[in-house]
């Protein structure tokens, strides 16, 4: 076979060649380059064209399947075997690289089976999904309107949208980040930016030592952005939380005078509307009130909670959100969108955002072009390229209609009070606490531990059983529900029924199957 | 028509909701929903396909078909009625969220056009879009290996293969992030943590003035970071350039020394391999050097030169990278993967990537599991759920093979020297400077200005053709190139030709087009 070189230089396309997309070799005349267009296109049309029908049988069809696995364990010693992952000088056939997707959708975690409750996301979303093929179709990045004037329309009507839902009469503005703890990000910069815009140029070091305060129950990325921001994790205040994991607002109270007294300056709080494990709303009303007092930034980390705010039903528990500064709501979690869909949402026309993160790069943000710049978002923003996650979200709006979004939530809350009736009835299972959103964190109690009074006793042994019960279920491939430790609470699982997709027969196996791993322990 | 919540409670599936997947209404007993699986899969698998089948006419094949459109200008106003934003209660019929799809990708710009050299990506990459396709359907997050294996160990692959190219005796680790900014961002952040660990606790307060080094021509992400991370846009101090956009090795000892005695502290010195505008290459041997004798971090931004690595002929612009701490480097750039695909890299197995980021959330990353937890990446990321972009340039390494990837580099810089070579023997194009890598940087110079001496008014006049032809083009859709001032140098066009899907004949059009656009200017 010739050489690669060899064949550019020839200008040979040998057949085989050409069935290989963008491998074609190019024409050369006069040293120089020169091929055409329309064979590559047409070879790689063919294996687009294969690829796309084992992403439907295998990744959406089969991956959805209640009948198929969730997925099919290997260690990370077999599956690199199975999996041949070296890069080679020499590329593979056509018929080896579809082999390789099918691959690694077969040994992936089928996140969209009606059995996978592993994380704060599940389901299939066809309108996000192909929403999500489309863009990366046309590898779209939001920085100018020039370059993306589609989807910086869409951001801007679907951010309007959900203002509108968090209830700023005064709008505001907004941008999609890749993830929530991104969003937190963005609002500990934008809390400490309008606390003094001077940072932004000389930095801390004239500064006195800014504090942010958040519950016990926050998600971790308030203290990563505080290590990263310069802040430090130790000038993150925690507050306590009360029993069902909620801010205990006299507390928050506390810290920010404590913080004071010992000369230390506070100047945002974080609020969080749906914490990560017990799915506990902080009371938003009574923090806005001591925020207003003290003139603090409070931001509502909603990434998980703010779904509720579609619902006429549960909207209630994200109360008082309009007095938040700053909101973080992921529509990837309970609303389904595709991975990543995550908005930050600022109150007020202030421009803010551009304030904060403008550096005017002449190359993207020319003042001299033919339309009205300010379309341009790109200067809003800490990254240069940007996905345009709206459309995900937009896409499957438009087609389910606010009313639909509002079911789906609905019905993820009604599904969690059928777990919940469904554990009380059997022998086995203990609630942590009786949950007021979707979060339902259990123990499972073998019948050998039954009998046992409450005690450390009883803790320990029951700490080592979700880790059993979970490698159980992983290498059966039956079902994948998260487990972890709270405070001092022993190791318990957490269930989350997001899809649609999810029958109550689901749940009644995911019962069974959990006493039926663990009975013998 | 009964409204969703009746058709909720009646259980009835009408036959056109089940044509509309994940619409169709669940199966409700004892107030309890219940549906099953299969319909909703099924009429989702249609509309899927029907997606599919768009996408591969509108955003593969037209896309990218030279006798098409580039894009089709629209002004904000026009393309808010056009697209119809607005988002209400009520869903819409299959065929009209299809209309939806054809939409958003007719008014999209396609930036796998033959004609489009607006940024630094361009063309269409089929491996590298299929496996967007494959982890967008099967919505994988990195952070844990039980929930992403695959690309757990992908991701790791890739990244060995990347520090092999870059030439890392003693390995290294890394990360896949959500652009070049973002990994950027990281090499400020672990340089600032290798000279003082305790920052990510405390944070600046206590701190001396941190200082970071950087050209003049540096991205302005440098900018960006040290804003966020408290350091302040002042501190970084900006180091000279020569013509050819180099930063000047003595300029930056200077920069070294005032930082010094104003009692500042230096700690990072970045250097940009490919610059943004004019694909400059500072020298790294002789920064890495001054990095040493003053233990200073040396970061070098890749970004856009690294796929110059892949070359055996053009690897020595990067000579010494080897001896650089962290290097960050975007394979969607003139390797093609599909946006985004931005590697960062990190010298030596110190794992100061976790030890810096970690936050130890026990909801993900518990000790307790039944497999070797150091697979777990999740804790070394700002981010929490994180994208498996890794994966778009493993399978297109494996297709293609280190030679085709190389052979890619190689055509992009031989395409630049062509152009170049046109411009030369052309009346009216003027190079800025003689390119190193694959920016070619030129004024247009209409027939009416080619008789004026060098002088302010030439480029007063000059400054105003760059926008105008641009609008031209824009509006005839016909190809897009950017432009932007530097320096005091007046608006210029930057051209780059990235993938092989652009041919000889593409770049004399372009030249033509140059012309007749803006001749009567």
């Amino acid at each position: 076979m010739a050489s690669s070189m060899e064949r550019h230089m020839n200008g040979l396309s040998p057949v085989a060649e050409l069935r290989h997309p963008v491998k074609c070799p190019p024409r050369v005349v006069d040293s120089f380059v020169s091929n055409g267009h329309s064979e590559e296109v047409d070879s790689a049309e063919s294996f687009i064209k294969q690829a796309m029908e084992i992403i439907m049988d295998e990744a959406v069809k089969k991956a959805t399947d209640v009948h198929e696995k969730v997925c099919e364990w290997r260690s990370p010693e077999e599956l690199k075997e199975l999996l041949d992952l070296e890069l080679r000088d020499g590329g593979e056939s056509e018929s080896e690289v579809l082999k390789r997707c099918r691959d690694a959708i077969r040994y992936s975690v089928k996140t969209g089976h009606p059995r996978f409750f592993n994380q704060l996301y599940a389901g299939m979303e066809p309108y996000s999904m192909v929403a999500s093929f489309i863009t990366e179709a046309i590898k779209t990045s939001l920085y100018t309107y020039e370059v993306a004037p589609v989807f910086t329309l869409m951001e801007d009507a679907v951010l309007r949208k959900m203002m509108e839902l968090v209830g700023w009469e005064e709008g505001g503005e907004g941008i999609f980040n890749p993830g929530g703890s991104m969003s937190n990000m963005y609002a500990v910069n934008l809390a400490r930016y309008r606390h003094c815009a001077d940072i932004k140029e000389v930095g801390l070091y004239g500064a006195p030592r800014l504090v942010i305060l958040t519950s016990q129950d926050c998600h971790y990325s308030i203290s990563k952005s505080a290590a990263l921001l310069g802040i430090g994790t130790k000038n993150v205040y925690v507050v306590p939380a009360d029993k069902r994991g909620k801010m205990i607002p006299s507390a928050l109270e506390e810290q920010i005078k404590l913080a004071k007294s010992e000369g230390a300056v506070p100047f945002m709080v974080n609020a969080t509307a749906g914490t990560t494990v017990l799915g506990a709303f902080d009371p938003i009303q009574e923090i806005a009130d001591i925020c207003e007092k003290h003139d603090l930034w409070l931001h509502v980390d909603a990434c998980w909670g703010g779904a509720a705010l579609m619902s006429k039903k549960h909207r209630q528990l994200l109360k008082g959100i309009h007095r938040a500064d700053s909101v973080a709501w992921n529509p990837h979690k309970m609303l389904m969108a595709c991975l990543q869909c995550s908005a930050f949402l600022v109150r007020g026309k202030t421009n803010l955002l551009q304030r904060c993160h403008s550096a005017r790069a002449s190359y993207l943000f020319q003042q001299d072009k033919f339309y009205d710049v300010s379309y341009d978002t790109g200067d809003k923003s800490v990254q240069c390229s940007r996905k345009p996650d709206a459309f995900k979200l937009w896409l499957m709006w438009k087609a389910l209609g606010t009313k639909e979004l509002e079911w789906r939530v609905d019905r993820a809350l009604t599904m969690a009070r059928y777990l919940v009736q469904e554990m009380k009835k059997r022998e086995g299972f203990r609630l942590l606490l009786e949950p007021e959103y979707a979060n339902v964190c259990f123990w499972y109690i073998p019948p050998s531990l039954r009998k046992l009074p409450d005690g450390p006793e009883l803790w320990k042994k029951l700490h080592a059983v979700a880790p059993v019960v979970k490698e159980r279920m992983m290498k059966t491939g039956s079902m994948m529900i998260g487990y972890q430790t709270h405070g001092d609470k022993p190791n318990f699982f957490r269930m989350v029924v997001i899809s649609p997709q999810v029958s109550r027969e689901d749940l009644d196996f995911v019962l069974d199957e959990i006493h039926n791993l663990g009975k013998d322990l």
